[in-house]
């Protein structure tokens, strides 16, 4: 199982945003659309071996995680909509600590990055960090941040972590997804 | 600089299109505002050193060409709406055999890849291609496909040119510009 965690520092926390405003009013939700899109989508196939994690730490309810299954994921096109339109029906569910399933293979619940970090032991993408594709194993846990970086106490919480760096740019959060993945595709595939 | 070109095949060429209803009614738009997305955002800049071409296929004009230079190019954000704005914006010019400006770095003309083959020598990218990684030095020029597979007359018109492919695992058109540019970004930096 691959997993990947994005922490949305603006994310919105409920549900009643505009599908057609995602980058202002949603605090730039479109960031963790893209992300959902590059974590599962293969041309002609869904990644079905996937879990991605949205962190969602914005007004009015903060922290909620939503978590993405592959194995059982099901209404999600590669479109930003389609991936709001699942966000906004997760968080349309009443959440609690535990995780509450709102459409097949999407699931929200209260908490945020000190929950995932008691369960997986994430590598954190890092343009300082080692270069992926010189390690000779790869982590199967990655944390990467939105548009903005990780706040202070965040990077407090991740001392000690690996930190892994995928080349000489600084790229988006979804952008890392795909070059991450490719380099992991190949690694299974003996390339 | 770096030039990439995608095919829609069912990209409407009319600027009549609904923003919130790219894969639809505008003949899966949202896939070409992604491949805009990957050739050009850097997570704290933008590549300037990017062409970009559009090959519109769908009804009412085809074909038309949308050309987005890296240079001058103003008003682009991540989300996939606001590559879909100037690219409406362009399809309200009258198109004309050469380039007109919509807005600065964005122009559209009629024709689509057979004039593209004649004034640039395009890589093909290929699942069955020779792995981009294992190429000595690698072209500046690329051709990709939307969701749909080249068509017969294309795949003629493409013969002799290079294939390349970027891993075992076939992707969308916008996420192997993502990866090819981190191949890219890589060698130039010398990683």
């Amino acid at each position: 199982m691959r997993r990947v965690a994005i922490i949305g520092h603006l994310a919105r926390t409920a549900g009643d945003f505009n599908l057609s405003d995602m980058p202002g009013s949603a605090g730039r939700m479109d960031v963790l659309c893209r992300c959902v899109n590059a974590a599962f989508f293969l041309s002609h196939e869904f990644r079905r071996d996937v879990e991605c994690f949205l962190v969602l730490l914005g007004e009015p309810d903060p922290p909620k995680t939503i978590r993405f299954s592959g194995g059982r994921l099901r209404y999600l096109s590669p479109d930003e909509r389609s991936a709001g339109s699942l966000i906004k029906k997760a968080l349309a569910v009443p959440a609690g600590t535990g995780f509450r399933e709102s459409t097949p293979g999407v699931e929200v619940k209260k908490g945020g990055l000190s929950d995932l970090l008691c369960e997986y032991t994430f590598a954190v993408l890092d343009e300082n960090g080692t270069d992926a594709r010189a390690m000779a194993t790869l982590p199967d846990a990655f944390l990467l941040s939105d548009h903005l970086d990780f706040a202070e106490e965040e990077n407090h919480s991740l001392e000690g972590l690996e930190r892994i760096s995928l080349g000489p740019r600084s790229l988006h959060a979804d952008h890392a997804i795909t070059v991450l993945w490719n380099e992991i595709d190949r690694r299974e595939a003996g390339w």
